[in-house]
């Protein structure tokens, strides 16, 4: 953390309750006096943020199901127009390989330093696509519709990753309409497939890199581990996708007439996937699986320990019996530092009700694998090739391809001049430092700006994470306002860490008012 | 075969192509004049069996699905009225406990012997409900209209079971058109649910024992093993189905952000399903489950090694990579003495296209297991309960269920008078003896009618049974007309064999015209 810290002028932007938070051994830094009108700006216009959740959420914008496409179009033409709205430039849906465009936005006329020194350009990371909503009949409120209640906005996409990208964009909009200017270029770049693992973003990357070109990236996807408990990661995994086949007939064969003395593909199929796991260890049994894994490292473990986990209330959050994973290892370190394969679907012959006594012909499994330094999706995608091909019967044929776009694990490097300007943040909104932390989960595009685009990247979201991908998936209201705050303080702490900060710049809210002339809608 | 043979007069009622086949070494016994009216008879009206099979097809009487319902009844209609044409009587739809009903038709005023001794009663069995149809797009014509080309009637039930019933009621009513009566007396149970295993069937035989009190049961469903090469069999298995769920969690899971720390129910499932079969020899493992099995006799070798098996052909018929099963035993032994577990269906997590990283809360299985003389439905599931849940691991629930009515194995005694006739019949129709044998598969009723009506059953089938459940189900004209043939004569020499069989008590074409109201339609 390049910038001396102090605690003076943080509580001016504190909310009460931050404010009793404010513990003495809490440090920050001087805020600046356009930050502060910044901040004050962000409170008054809570109705507005309510409203731009409601009207994003409510596009259904599944890029799982191609049937929801126009409404993932329909939801990048409203990005477009609220980034306008904003005060962003440039504003462009670009196509990808896919069906699921990039909605692009930039502001670039930041102010340089009194040395002539340009001001950094932020990547700004967020994607508008959600997950399916199914089972619907789990869910409380209708998904698409936001909900306030208890503290919370109930809605899919409030969290991951409506909400998040939302946060961004209003304090960057806050700065402008305050200010007249931003205290770093930034670039949106919001992608609508990352719920499909971002397959058409790579291609995507390389093609627009000198657009794209900037000085780090921030994801606003991601979250927290705990309302009062901020976290910045220092990795996620990867993740490799693959679908498993087993073919034994040519065809559905009576299990009477021909069973007994006839390959079963589920069988066969059961007997590979039961064989990819060590039943005493719960080791990945897949040659070389392990080969680039690097040791859990002693800091690590000192990370692991000062995370802490509940082993009891995650079993009663989940409903589960028990935790099971690689032996050797605690449940956070599995989860953190350990690749996985999971069987996250199967099926073969009749699954309707009741029975039908039919031998199928085939049956398939679809595997996904979460990858962590130095792993690779082709290295492993290789060796589970070579596996099933080395453990399939002769008396059925085996074949296991690829399975959505691959994934490589991402890294932050615990000195990235990013990471520290966040810290900084979390110091300065909750009066202490962050832990800091991985993820098990995967944000494809994050490794791949840092592949494609030479840019450290930082994960910056600021929700709780707590029901995505589910039923009832929700934001805390609490939450949704310290990301828009937290946003609008890290703008300025890059553009000082970078030496070009010049309080002198900015406008104040008189002279901005002429400029924002979508100020106080 | 208590009748003696003789070549002599089998030869009239043989069509030109079977009369070639008639080898020195052929044996038969005299034929009455009745019969070989009879015979004559049913060779006129070959357009009109046509029609019949055309028009019961067309019934979509799938008793798996429920929205068939009205389909299925409106065949048992149909079959009312094209019985009370055929001239039997006291025709009834029956109903089960389940929605399925039975349609039930007597003749009961065979001429007693000279002596005063009653004609035997024979049931005759058969089922008017079908497989469903799926997949639908592998049908080469529509699976509902019965199209004839190549020598085969193609659609669902032509062979299993509409065809076979058809020839037991055409022979019954050409006996009846042609002498004005018929050699026995004869009971129609023409049931709708044996393709969902006849659950109800046990129950409505004990209800109605009275009524279908009989000497002897001959089954039109089963088949022949090839057009050239008559069987008859001397057992089925029997089945027993079982619902296996695993469940893990309360909640399906983020396999990044749980995933590695967690048990997974389909990786739960698959090591349950593998470790049921020992992967040296196949068998299965689960306690006790070969207790109850008869050793495979020197008999029981001698009729398979006669019977004689094409691997070759199989694999090619079939699509097969190798054939595999229980070490030790020969493919037919697996099939007709040895008892099988199979994954008839098997699910968990996402199965639609593409990928869906969650890992699930539970997956299921289904299983079917045949038997074998003396296993027992309820004791073979209790078993598979005991070994679920020995095997179920700490961290999951592990159930085990019954599904669908389980039936017990069927045997036929060697010496059951009724084999006796059948083994006649072959010999006449195909001038040498049928092969003994054993299938693999399953009809409940059989087993039933010994338990509950302490009948002598005998399967009496003629389709090949070589699509049976399966896109483009055919049926050899051939054989619909030889089992039409089939049955004319086994009437005759059941009669014959219970000594009750005289010639003069059954008229001719002449005087049996003004009976039978619909001759010639």
């Amino acid at each position: 953390m390049g910038v001396q810290p102090k605690l003076s002028k943080c509580l001016l932007a504190l909310s009460t309750l931050a404010l009793l938070a404010c513990l003495p051994q809490a440090q920050s830094f001087d805020q600046s006096a356009p930050l502060q009108s910044v901040l004050k700006r962000l409170e008054r216009q809570s109705d507005r943020y309510d409203a731009d959740l409601t009207d994003l959420v409510a596009f259904p914008s599944v890029s799982a199901l191609p049937d929801h496409l126009p409404h993932l179009l329909a939801a990048a033409d409203w990005l477009v127009e609220r980034l306008r709205q904003a005060g962003l430039q440039n504003m462009e849906i670009l196509p990808t390989e896919g069906p699921h465009p990039v909605v692009y936005a930039e502001w670039l006329s930041a102010p340089r330093a009194a040395n002539g020194t340009a001001a950094p350009t932020v990547l700004i990371y967020g994607h508008y696509d959600v997950q399916p909503v199914d089972p619907l009949e789990l869910w409380d409120t209708p998904p698409f519709q936001v909900v306030k209640r208890d503290g919370y906005y109930y809605g899919r996409g409030v969290d991951d990753d409506k909400g998040g990208l939302l946060e961004a964009l209003q304090a960057v909009e806050a700065w402008l309409q305050e200010t007249g200017t931003l205290p770093v270029n930034v670039k949106f770049l919001l992608e609508g497939q990352e719920e499909v693992m971002s397959p058409h973003l790579t291609p995507f990357l390389r093609r627009h890199a000198g657009r794209l070109a900037a000085d780090l990236a921030l994801s606003a996807d991601g979250g927290q581990p705990a309302a009062d408990r901020g976290g910045l990661s220092l990795g996620l995994r990867g993740v490799v996708g693959a679908q498993l086949e087993v073919v034994t007939a040519g065809t559905d064969m009576h299990s009477g007439m021909k069973g007994g003395a006839v390959a079963n593909p589920n069988a066969v199929l059961a007997a590979l996937l039961a064989g990819m796991h060590d039943p005493a260890t719960h080791a990945i049994t897949v040659q070389g699986f392990y080969d680039d894994v690097l040791p859990v490292t002693d800091q690590d473990r000192r990370d692991v320990e000062a995370y802490g986990f509940d082993a009891e209330q995650e079993m009663s959050d989940l409903g589960l019996y028990g935790h099971v994973g690689e032996q050797g290892y605690s449940v956070l370190e599995q989860r953190w530092h350990r690749p996985t394969l999971e069987v996250v679907g199967m099926s073969g012959g009749f699954t309707g009700e009741g029975i039908k006594t039919v031998i199928p012909a085939r049956a398939s499994a679809k595997i996904s694998c979460r990858l962590v330094p130095k792993q690779t999706p082709a290295d492993i995608l290789d060796k589970l090739q070579k596996h099933v091909a080395a453990h399939c019967p002769a008396y059925a044929r085996c074949s296991l391809s690829a399975l959505g776009g691959g994934a490589f694990p991402w890294t932050n490097p615990r000195d990235s001049p990013a990471l520290a300007a966040a810290a900084e943040v979390h110091e300065a909104l909750s009066g202490r430092p962050p832990l800091f932390l991985r993820d098990g989960a995967t944000i494809p595009a994050l490794a791949a700006f840092q592949q494609e685009l030479k840019v450290d990247t930082t994960k910056f979201g600021w929700g709780l994470s707590d029901k995505i991908h589910a039923p009832n998936e929700r934001l805390l209201a609490e939450m949704y306002d310290k990301g828009r705050r937290a946003w609008a303080i890290i703008l300025e702490r890059l553009a000082v860490a970078h030496g070009t900060f010049d309080e002198a710049a900015f406008g104040t809210a008189g002279s901005a008012a002429g400029k924002g002339a979508h100020d106080e809608l």
